[in-house]
């Protein structure tokens, strides 16, 4: 890997990082390593493909754990896994034709193979131009598998009703600026919780928030509290932890939690100190008649064109923003899923690993 | 009041059952005062009425704080809240002659005045009998909010499906009792949780439960886990604390856990040591896509009607066991408090507070 281009894809070696070992609290990149590998050869119904980007989310880091999840364990020394956008180099089938763009689990790699019914078509060889090529990274953003989640969440669990207020965290990240969004386009109120006056500002000012608070702040439980002086009805959580303590005591009758994350539990190594807060907990879905509903958006794949042409219509009719955060290179995708759990990305986090353009590097 | 006789009513007197002091942790004698006095007066549009059965519920535990709950908490010095039986004494209603029986927020007296749209009709005088008397404590029962909140929150938010395993924790209580006979209506493995190895060989043997677990016994958890061999899809949650953190691991992909109490935190005056375990509970029910859905009684009315449709046909099927357990006299009410709390009752706790024939006392 060159150190002066680190995007640079060589046409014969395939780049991988894997699984090096299992992370105790907070990964480290010691869990990781980088290997260099033969490139992977097509069998009959696949398609041979190079990645261009990787999507970088939170749920990484469960697939670390080998305790039982919604998914499987990633096995030590296997590849890391993810969603990439990347350009089919060769094909069997009409469908892919060489120089199609799809989405498919590549995982954290240059090269990869993928069955053809794994891989979901976003761009055609004969629809590539420059603008659209600029494109591709929506899909795994706001087009992609967070926005799903945003649109699911949100419409179908937590199921807003214009003037009720609706409370996001994480609120500047790849799902939640999307449910943020939505919840203003359903009419309600909208207050974000983010982590950083810099974040808070662009939920208030691109994304068109009512309100936004910064959790990092010492005033955080004060300002949340202000920020919502009817409560809330609706509350999406992806984050856990002291957010959702001071969420909690501002719920109003009938309030409903579409739960699709915790980042603030993924790091745990020991459960927090003080007593065991569940009866609180409880005793407040009991009084206040709180619907909580986790969620994982690949059980919702039945609601993917109804998303598919609901977002395309915001998006062209100017309704929706969307932030990309890269990073540039493959070997910098653990200190991406790294910035993630801490909260250190600005937008959805995307390792751009090889160049756009069909050509380049030159096929193999 | 007689000593001889606990449920003598006087015909002048009201004896009525106060809060005299809000109880720190379970609640004491010394909580209650019993005062004597004189009979309340019908205004227009109200009926005077005498108790003859008093329900005694765990929810009466939650109204004697002073904190904000669902419903409003007793002031000191007034009579305790509760649904009873009573019979109409003074009436200008045509809907409620002298000598009908009804149901209503009476509270722990022997006489109280009831407006006529908060009355609902039980037993009309011309059909009195010593059967259809005998039957009256069936609607604070399986007929009336017990039974209504067994069928609501099992029905409706647990949403049972043949051949899916249903627990339910205090299987012979008054909800319990009727949340596993519906389970078992609809086809479900139904596994019952209760205090005693009397209270599950009549949940086996009477009430038609495939199993049922003590959680008194060492192997608790163990004998849960041996219950529910294909894991739990409806958890019918009542009493919290270490039933529930048994029973979370063995929870199934899109469990539904209907909320409708929590027993084990009434009384509580600290939070539990030993950790948050607020992370564990949010990360099942995320992997999992389980739904929690607190819910209160009152707010499903709607459902009554087919409530009582449903209950009436499979009671005359003989498809429902229903068991009550009294106490006798009005002074007995708090030691029954006491008992439902500790999980000392066996089956629907009933103060019996005056005689059910409709002469009896002198009428005033």
């Amino acid at each position: 890997m060159s150190r002066e281009d680190p995007w640079t894809q060589r046409p014969s070696v395939n780049r991988q990082i894997t699984l090096a070992s299992r992370p105790v609290g907070a990964p480290r990149k010691a869990d990781f390593k980088l290997v260099e590998s033969p490139l992977p050869v097509a069998g009959d119904g696949e398609l041979l493909c190079r990645t261009i980007h990787l999507s970088i989310d939170p749920y990484m880091r469960g697939r670390m754990n080998d305790s039982p999840s919604y998914a499987e364990a990633i096995q030590l020394g296997n590849v890391m896994v993810g969603e990439s956008i990347s350009v089919v180099m060769q094909s069997s089938s009409e469908l892919f034709p060489v120089g199609s763009y799809i989405r498919a689990a590549g995982g954290w790699q240059d090269y990869f193979t993928c069955r053809i019914e794994d891989a979901v078509p976003i761009l055609h060889p004969d629809d590539v131009n420059a603008e659209s090529l600029q494109k591709l990274s929506m899909y795994l953003g706001m087009l992609g598998m967070p926005g799903l989640t945003a649109y699911v969440g949100l419409l179908d669990i937590g199921k807003p009703v214009a003037a009720e207020t609706v409370v996001v965290s994480a609120a500047t990240g790849a799902v939640g600026s999307v449910v943020g969004q939505l919840a203003k386009l359903q009419g309600c109120r909208v207050v974000g919780i983010a982590g950083s006056g810099r974040k808070c500002e662009y939920a208030i000012n691109t994304l068109g928030l009512d309100d936004c608070v910064n959790h990092h702040s010492d005033r955080f439980t004060h300002d949340l509290a202000a920020a919502c002086p009817d409560g809330v009805d609706v509350y999406f959580e992806s984050v856990g932890g002291k957010v959702f303590e001071a969420l909690l005591p501002l719920l109003n009758i009938g309030a409903r939690i579409p739960l699709c994350g915790g980042i603030a539990y993924y790091n745990l190594t020991a459960l927090p100190k003080g007593g065991d807060k569940i009866p609180i907990l409880m005793r407040t879905l009991l009084v206040k008649r709180i619907l909580v509903q986790g969620f994982i958006i690949t059980d919702h794949e039945h609601r993917r064109d109804d998303f598919s042409r609901d977002m395309l219509n915001w998006l062209d009719a100017g309704k929706l923003e969307f932030k990309e955060d890269f990073s540039d290179g493959l070997a910098h995708a653990p200190a991406a899923l790294f910035d993630i759990l801490a909260g250190n990305n600005f937008g959805k986090k995307i390792v751009r690993v090889g160049r756009p353009d069909a050509d380049s590097p030159v096929s193999p």
